[in-house]
């Protein structure tokens, strides 16, 4: 860290913040220049809350934090890939996964349904949610423990692993009994306990970027989960919240390139809540994975006008079908050196 | 509702959504304009979910919801405003109130300090995390239960009902055993079972608007406990995030002069979290009460250089105390009549 | 367009923007639901002006717009894609392009030098800036119409085209003179006099989207060159202005599918100033092409330490060579039909 | 200027950017901590594009600018505010002004209509638009010459000084023969040329916000003109662009605040073009006041349903004069001290 005092910051000034430095057992070396001092601090762990606090100290104009905020999601601490192992399924590991299913799980035909269609369309992940976020309380909230069992018969009569929804820390264990991977959704990315207690069960966690979180945010929910010793932790970029009333959320596919240099940890693009539109969701799944997503979150309905949540951002079997030969395509061309770009 | 028809829609279209309507017990009103056809959607109740249906079905360009998607919340359903009654203190009542002291409860000896200090300068209700939500998972995370008591201490001794967070549904119940009002944080304006749960206590609850929620969300994640029958919901601006750097959030006082507009209940703006700048807190503290505001959420700190968190936007004893003269001059120059503006 | 009623509206209200739409000889037709009347305007020509006037009139409470305020523009207009043709070079033909070269023109030595490895590397176009708009009085603007003489020396040397920026209506006629393709910036999007001045050249314009402007205000800027009888405008998605910090600007490629679908027009990603950062602009530029762009613009620096500007989102020689086989391998995989999206 | 090298940079890249500081006539003071070099940069005059070449640079991980990019603007150039006098008026002396009248000058009859309404409630300044800007190349454009004479007029008639948009280079010397005070609008904020035309002429010039600028950047757009010889300028915020639709735009306050200490210039906020709605203008206005502002700038017209542009956030003359009777009240409330917060 450094501390930049003010042009007309006294000595009073500079030795309050030495001091305060050295009641933190950390040094601060003095640089001098014509206009101003700044002071480097200089030890081995500098306290959190103390940057906060030396802002406030007279004389002080700012601070300027040099490390990154979190260390066990960081490529500093980790500089190869971190591969997620699912079953056979390896999430991270240079081939593009892809998680594809309903919004939400609305019945056992219906998701079954689903999940033969994109099995066959070349899937390698179910997706369903049991559990709904719902902005208006007076909207349809999922099926709860009846959708994890329609989820867990899917599993069987596919084979494919499952990814579903825990919205709250009661619903952690339960959901976990039948998971293969607990997704923590946008708005809960900065719930903390749910992060500890989806971490603590030591499943692959995935971790939606809120609406309005900067990438270091993101990759400090991820902390938190690391942080409890689960490190199978795989992020999902989802869309953000501009200006821009065009598509429902900006895929903003910039955070998917800085994650991938930022952290080890496999990064996962979600263009059908990105967008909100079915027919931009093609176009952002590859524009993903050539921006060096892990793989995609896809939404397909067998009947979108009838589903009971994100009908408009949800693709069709044959639709799906057609996406898939795209990505297919593009992987190919996309070696894994670029990938990683 | 209004659904509108593309220019090249055909008749099967039109007729697939009047079907649509039907099963839903609703009616649908042609009106066949030159260019495209356009239903007026008639009936008692619109299913939640349909509209999304609707959008997604063939022929269908977009839909116009016209109605508010909150019913409790809205002025339609209670013209009056909402008076929510702490002991003597009226919130809502007219005259604005002010709620202070530490981001963070550190000891009792800085509570209590504090606690006396924005009273004799005229504040009507205590401040104070014993949870505190963090960012990161290493910084302090607050005194627990401990800090709870020392909450209600300085209640006893100062006279001022406290208002505390809580953060997860498993602390609600310890929370509402302590407090006066419970305080919802930004992060969790989403979190809808900590909604309800913190509803079902009956307390008053203060929900602070998503750092980028819409006015509609928020008064949505109030509806969530309104939902529940408790009536005494506060809501609270406290900036949003913007392209600005200059400062922490975008205190949005606009948000405020429409939430007046739109809801019967109470709201409050906080230029503590609205800046992030204690020397900005004055004059957005003013601007807050001149928009409408019923009241102001000030942080205050015996000593911000020494805080725990949120040094950089509390003001001292001393600043405090002059605000609140300049918030009296205000407040007695906005009528009442003014201030609902 | 629809006019929707208040609840409360009466049958004054309703009359009177009856009477409104004949002067402006339109019809209304009725709809009268349980709640509240809804007013379909029909006719030939709605004026401008006179969606604003309804909003304000007495009981009124919204209008909506069906059809898209732009029309030369727009998919509706014409339904094949405009190409433009500079010397043997098709824009919007279904290969993507790609202009590189640096962001400021500052010697003849410096420009000749990249023009030749922009060429060599397979670039279509030479870019280079003559007249520079900066943030900052004080930073350096461009070589002027000597930036445009080196320009044009490139063109002799290399047999690239080249583009580059009109600031000022008064540059517009010598910029003219020298360039093949004329570029307006992102801060000049709604400078409709420039945007006027540069459409009577005759001249290729390539319209850059202002940092905080929505795809419909990007389109109506390209109207403006439209109206002007110049059909030849090219439209530059090169990033928005967001909270998020990790980037100078968020690279919107959903901006980029979603204009290719409301507009004839070609569209180009400029991964440069849309990350700010050399190391990001691979993977977003082939992002780009994914999404579905007909082209790319990269800034190209032969020693980025020392350029005038922009150094650091400059790839040097040889980073740009690289790209450009990744390029050409992905343009191989992204067939025509998929390139449309 | 300090630069931070990244951890693992090397003595070569350290020595390099020493030998690029001493090339720029600078020295740089090494700080070396235990895991980073930090060098402070010491010297008269830092050369504009220097700290991006700096960027750019082998081991470097970033740059630290501390001083302000603005000079003249800034309150480090001059400390007590600057007033602006304009006949008698005075605009930054401690009483805040208010400039209203209709978005358009419309006709003669329109305009004086208003000029008078303005002038009995107590405006000071009238505003009006002869050459207005547009998003659509459809929409009404502005009077032009006619409007400006119509202005003058009324100006003769009432009083008051006027305010008027010049929208092009080729506008301002026509423009400033007519007006008082040159405006300049948000969409022109970066319109370099434009700002130096209009300095040039030596009139009071106010420079709108641009709806993505940041405080600094806008304070960079004051500095053009001030560089010009020009120290009569007025910032004027209204409004930016964010995620929320329920206002036009958002009306910052935040900034006013902020400017307010960063710069001796004085500020002006507008409500009308801030919100978009006249039924939030009031509390806008009087909030604007609080924060901080030098005065208001108020959109009147005496037939809103009738406006050619602006009706939905124009006040009639009936609420404009009750708006002012607030405005009194406040005015009297704030005393000076407070005003400059």
């Amino acid at each position: 860290m450094i501390v930049v005092m003010k042009s007309h910051a006294d000595l009073t000034d500079r030795d309050a913040v030495l001091t305060r430095l050295a009641e933190n057992n950390l040094k601060g070396h003095l640089s001098e220049g014509e206009e101003r001092i700044v002071i480097g601090v200089v030890g081995a762990k500098i306290p959190a809350g103390l940057e906060e606090q030396l802002q406030s100290m007279s004389g002080v104009q700012t601070t300027l934090r040099i490390t990154r905020p979190y260390k066990l999601a960081g490529r500093e601490f980790q500089q190869h890939n971190t591969v997620i192992r699912v079953g056979d399924l390896e999430i991270g590991g240079g081939t593009p996964v892809v998680m594809a299913g309903p919004c939400s799980v609305e019945s056992a035909e219906q998701l079954l349904s689903t999940a033969h269609a994109v099995k066959a369309a070349g899937a390698n992940i179910l997706r369903g949610g049991a559990f709904k976020p719902r902005t208006s309380p007076y909207a349809f909230r999922g099926l709860g423990e009846e959708g994890l069992k329609i989820l867990a018969q899917a599993r069987e009569e596919t084979g494919l692993p499952i990814i579903t929804e825990a919205l709250n820390t009661r619903d952690v264990e339960l959901v976990a009994r039948y998971t293969d991977i607990i997704q923590l959704g946008a708005r809960n990315m900065q719930n903390f306990a749910l992060l500890e207690e989806a971490g603590q069960t030591g499943k692959p966690i995935m971790v939606k970027r809120g609406p309005s979180a900067t990438v270091e945010e993101w990759l400090l929910a991820a902390e938190y989960i690391l942080a409890t010793g689960n490190r199978n932790v795989i992020l999902c970029e989802r869309g953000i919240r501009t200006y821009e009333t065009a598509t429902r959320n900006t895929l903003d596919l910039n955070a998917v390139a800085v994650a991938k240099r930022r952290t080890h940890l496999p990064v996962i693009a979600d263009p059908s809540h990105g967008t909100g539109k079915w027919y931009l969701v093609a176009p952002m799944a590859l524009a993903g994975l050539a921006a060096g997503a892990d793989g995609l979150m896809i939404e397909v309905h067998h009947d979108p006008d009838r589903a009971s949540s994100d009908g408009p951002q949800s693709l069709n079997h044959l639709n799906f079908a057609q996406l898939m030969q795209q990505v297919r395509r593009l992987i190919a061309a996309l070696e894994p050196e670029l990938a990683v770009a």
